[in-house]
């Protein structure tokens, strides 16, 4: 098992696609080369284009003999400097990160000030209104705990069920970042960025923090705020029981 | 004057070279096209290929009716991504950030951990190997001061005196990324980048902090360490009196 931390920029997402570049396919294609057998990853979360991560997790097999602490070295110094293995280690056969019960935390992070700054222009938000961080850590708390999100998924996503839950949601800032991180049991198609869109609309006083929980009562796409552009988003990584 | 920041990942230097797109040329022509009339700034800091600013200035004389607060809005537009104007205020005619009386304040990143991470990999220098920051924040100490820096000053620099004064020289640890920061009244060529890099020396156990004053000493740049990567270095910002 791999943790993958990747400036997704550049790259149509994690998920193989005919037509462009994916985090997927490049590990494979270098994993491939380095191994000298097919290699096919099988990856935790598929992040969409623009997405980053600083712990997303894939698993392949292989017969290699290199030492398997040794792989996260050997794969770093094949891949394109946007993408970095983190850790590699041994899982069972039966693990699968996707299936295994687990917490994910992601955070997505605006830059809140007068101009933007060149440096953080690939992982933050740019926002140049005044967000009041009190007001979002408000609204923030009352996804926590067990709720049908379906006004937080983007319509066209196939799921059975649309209860998640949300165990942290804290936003905090410092200087002209403010952070909204958020700690889960599963994310629903765009949730995260969707609950950004929304916290944003409060914390630039459009919304009021109590209307949160009359978004999760409506089921309804249209209640919630827009989805938030993916740059400002990081997949930080999973716990595991 | 207008406060600039930028990316310098991409850029040739400040200067204008003969081969390679500038951030002083780029300025020039952006301002040259916004406001109708041949424009030449005047930089407060030439900083080298790859380094980066928070606050470098440029002056320029013209004969706009544009209100010179909005000039930062309307240059910003026409700026590419990796260039982004903080500030636009008159100045007097006999000003010069250059020439004037200041102080200056650079920042050197190093993001010091097992593995690179993606998102940094433009404003930080990647180093492996554990550095002990309370050394690195003695060997600074010693620093602090007017003295003779040519052993910190990059052969080839055409300077009447290498004497300049430090008044602050601190480093600092958050998490993985190790910070130098200083302020002085005048830096020379690539000092605080062999300063950096002379700093990663003590903080990694190859030189003990004590060494730093001796190496001043000895006014002779092969005693000090290598010259750390410009990708590391910010020019944060001036104060004047």
């Amino acid at each position: 098992m791999l943790t993958v931390a990747y400036d997704g920029t550049n790259y149509h997402g994690w998920q193989i696609q005919p037509n462009g570049e994916t985090i997927e396919s490049v590990l494979n294609r270098c994993l491939s080369e380095l191994l000298q057998e097919p290699i096919e990853v099988s990856g935790a979360s598929r992040t969409d284009a623009g997405v980053h991560a600083l712990g997303n997790l894939a698993v392949f097999d292989t017969e290699t003999r290199i030492p398997v602490h040794k792989l996260a070295y050997a794969l770093n110094s094949r891949l394109p400097e946007d993408i970095r293995i983190q850790r590699s280690e041994e899982v069972k056969d039966s693990f699968h990160p996707r299936y295994a019960d687990s917490r994910k935390t992601y955070e997505y992070n605006i830059l809140n000030r007068t101009f933007p700054l060149p440096n953080k222009r690939f992982d933050t938000y740019f926002y140049h209104y005044p967000l009041n961080v009190d007001r979002m850590g408000e609204a923030g708390s009352y996804l926590i705990g067990e709720h049908d999100f379906a006004s937080f998924c983007s319509t066209g996503a196939q799921v059975k069920s649309t209860v998640r839950r949300i165990d942290l949601c804290e936003v905090g800032r410092q200087q002209d970042m403010v952070t909204i991180r958020i700690t889960g049991n599963g994310f629903l198609y765009n949730m995260v960025r969707i609950i950004a869109g929304t916290l944003i609309c409060v914390g630039g006083g459009n919304m009021e923090p109590g209307q949160i929980r009359e978004i999760i009562l409506a089921k309804d796409r249209n209640a919630a705020g827009p989805t938030a552009p993916a740059c400002g988003l990081t997949l930080v990584g999973y716990e595991f029981p």
